[in-house]
C-alpha cells in the first residue's frame, strides 16, 4: 500500500455507502476480520496477552492492516477490545483466553461507581499513536474506530465477567436505577472519549458495539440504555456512526434512534426487514451468518447473493457478517466473499 | 393434597386457559419451578446425579410436587431433562453440574445418525411410572409433559455440549442437509414417543422446549427445523401443546405454525405483541423476565401487572416467566407472584 495514488478517503466506497450515496458495489468488511482466523495474527500474537497487544501501537497497526492486505476489504477496523478504555482508567481486569473479560472487583454499588474515573486522551496515548500510524498506512482506505457501548461494558463490570443471563446486571438496573444510570453515564463519558481520541487521530467512522443489548426488551432498552448510547453517539456525528448488537432484531428502531447512521444487524434479521424497521435515511450492515462460512462454497455464494439483494432495499448497504468472524474460519473463504461482493470472483 | 375433592382436571383453570376458554384469573406456573431455587429440592437432590434423579419415579414425583405444594401453582411440570430420552436410547452423555449436557461421541455424520435408534415405551418405563404416581397425587391439578425439540437436542448432539454459536450444528445443517434432516427426523420420533408415553400415563398437556431455536433466522428455522417440530406436535393434539424457545420473537408465527396451541414467549416480546404475531385462536405464555424477581417487590408487582394486562390481548393467557427460574431466586417471591396472579396477596 502507498499513500500517493489513492482516491481521497472521504470518497471511498465505504464512506459513500454509509452516507447513502451511490456506489459501484457495496463495501465489505468483517467484524473481527483482524483476529484469530488469520495465521499471521496468531503468529504475531503468540505469547502476547490481549491487553498488552492493544497497548502496543506497532502491533495494533500491524494486526489492523493484516486483513486489509490479505482480504482486500473496503475498511479497516481498529484492533482493540471493548474493555481497553476501562483498563485505561484503572479498572482491575484481564482478558482471559477462552473466557473473556474478567473483572477483579465487580461494580455493584454507588461507591463502586464513584471509583470509576473519567477517561482522558492522555490515558490512551497509545491509541492515538496507533490510529495515526494506521491512517498513514491505509491511504484511501477508511479506518473504523472501535468501542463498546455502556450497557455491554456495564454487564462485564457488574457480572464480573461474561454471563448468559445478565441476572446481576438486570438486578442492579431494576433494583437500583440511580446507581445503574450513574454507572452508565460514566461509561458513556469513557466510551465517547475513547472514540473521540480515535476520530481526532484520523478514524473516518466509528462502530459502537452494544454486543449484548439484545438481552433486553425494547422497553427496558429505551428506559435504561438508549439515553446513554445516545449520549455517546450524539457528539460524534462528524463521522458515520455504526451501531450494532447481536439479537436486536426486536428493537432495531431503537438501535437506530440512539444515533446510528448505519444500523448493524445480526443473522436473524434480513436486511430488507431491517431497512423497513429503521425507516428511510439510514444504511444497514451485516446479516451473513458467520457459520455459513463453514458450508460449501455454493451455499456461501447463494447466501452472499441473498444478502446483497436484501441489502439493496436500504438507503445504503455495508456488507458484513451478522457477528464476528469465528476463529476457525478459512481466510480464503473470506477473500472469496470480498471478491463476490466486489462483483468479481477469485479462482 | 387429596384426590377426592378436586374439580375434574379437564376443567382446571390451566387447561381452560390453554383452550382459550373463560377463566376467573390466568393460571400460573413457572418454567424450572421444580429445581434449585427450592431448598427442599437441593436437599433431596444432594449427592444424586441429575440423570439418576430423572430415572427414579419416587424422586421425580416428589420433586415435581414440591413447587405445587409450596407455591400453589396451577400446573405441575414433569421433572426431567431434555437429554433423558437420548440417554434412554443409549447415547453416551452426562449432565455436568455448571456446564450442562456433555455428549461422549458427537453426531456429525450419516453413520453417527444411523446409530441413533428409535425410542420405545419400554426404554422409559420409569417415566410412565412417575407420571402415574404424579397424576394420582395431583388430583385436579394438571401435569404438563416435558420434552426437548429436535433442533435443541441436535445442537447438543452435534456440538458435544452447550454452545454459544452453534457453529458445528449450523455447519452440518448448511453443509450436509441430508444428514441434518435424517438426524432431526430420528430426534422427532424420539421426542414424540417421549411425550406420547407421558400423555398415555396421564399428562394433561405438553410443553416442547426448543430452547435454542432462536439462534436461527426464520428462513433457516422454516427450512431446517419447523417440519421436524411439526412432526412431533402433529400427533399430540389430543392435549394442549405449548411450544417455547428463548429469543424467538423474530419468528413467533413460525413457532405457532409448528403446531402450538400455546406459544411460549421470552422476556423480550410483550404478550400483546406476541398475540398479534401469532394470530387469533392461540394462547400465549411467558414474558416475565426471570431477573425481575431479584428486584424489590414494588417493581416485581408492577411487572406482573404489566404482563397480566398485555396477556389479556391474547385468546388465552398462561402466566409464566420468559425463561426458567434462576437458581438464586427467592421462593417466597415466586409465591407472592402466584398470589398476585390469582388476584390476592400474600403477607
Amino acid at each position: 500500500m502507498t499513500t500517493s495514488t489513492h482516491a481521497p478517503v472521504d470518497q471511498s466506497v465505504f464512506l459513500r455507502a454509509c452516507r447513502g450515496e451511490p456506489v459501484p458495489h457495496p463495501p465489505v468488511w468483517f467484524m473481527r476480520q483482524a483476529g484469530r482466523s488469520l495465521p499471521e495474527y496468531r503468529k504475531i500474537r503468540a505469547g502476547i496477552p490481549m491487553l498488552e497487544a492493544c497497548r502496543r501501537p506497532d502491533l495494533v497497526c500491524e494486526i489492523t492492516l493484516q486483513p486489509v492486505r490479505r482480504l482486500g476489504v473496503d475498511a479497516a477496523i481498529f484492533f482493540s477490545d471493548i474493555v481497553v478504555p476501562l483498563a485505561a482508567v484503572g479498572v482491575d481486569l484481564d482478558i482471559v483466553p477462552g473466557t473473556g473479560p474478567v473483572v477483579g472487583q465487580p461494580v455493584r454499588s454507588a461507591a463502586d461507581v464513584d471509583r470509576l474515573r473519567p477517561l482522558t486522551p492522555a490515558d490512551v496515548e497509545y491509541v492515538s499513536e496507533a490510529v495515526r500510524l494506521l491512517v498513514a498506512e491505509l491511504g484511501g482506505i477508511p479506518l473504523i474506530g472501535f468501542a463498546g457501548a455502556p450497557f455491554t461494558l456495564a454487564s462485564y463490570l457488574v457480572e464480573g465477567g461474561p454471563s448468559r443471563t445478565y441476572a446481576r446486571t438486570k438486578a442492579l438496573m431494576y433494583g437500583q436505577p440511580d446507581v445503574w444510570h450513574a454507572l452508565c453515564a460514566r461509561l458513556a463519558q469513557i466510551t465517547r472519549e475513547f472514540l473521540e481520541v480515535q476520530i481526532a487521530a484520523g478514524a473516518s467512522a466509528v462502530q459502537l458495539f452494544d454486543s449484548w443489548a439484545g438481552a433486553l426488551s425494547e422497553a427496558d432498552y429505551r428506559s435504561y440504555v438508549l439515553p446513554h448510547s445516545a449520549a455517546v453517539l450524539a457528539g460524534l456525528d462528524r463521522v458515520p456512526r455504526i451501531h450494532f448488537g447481536v439479537g436486536t432484531g426486536h428493537m432495531l428502531g431503537a438501535i437506530a434512534e440512539a444515533g446510528a447512521d448505519v444500523v448493524g444487524v445480526d443473522w436473524r434479521t434480513p436486511l430488507d426487514v431491517a431497512a423497513a424497521q429503521i425507516g428511510p435515511g439510514r444504511a444497514v450492515q451485516g446479516n451473513l451468518d458467520p457459520t455459513v462460512l463453514f458450508a460449501p462454497w455454493e451455499f456461501v455464494e447463494a447466501q452472499v447473493r441473498r444478502v446483497l439483494a436484501e441489502g439493496a432495499a436500504a438507503a445504503g448497504h455495508v456488507f458484513n457478517l451478522g457477528h464476528g468472524v469465528l476463529p476457525d474460519t478459512d481466510p480464503d473463504i473470506l477473500g472469496r466473499v470480498v471478491d463476490l461482493v466486489h462483483g468479481g470472483s477469485r479462482p
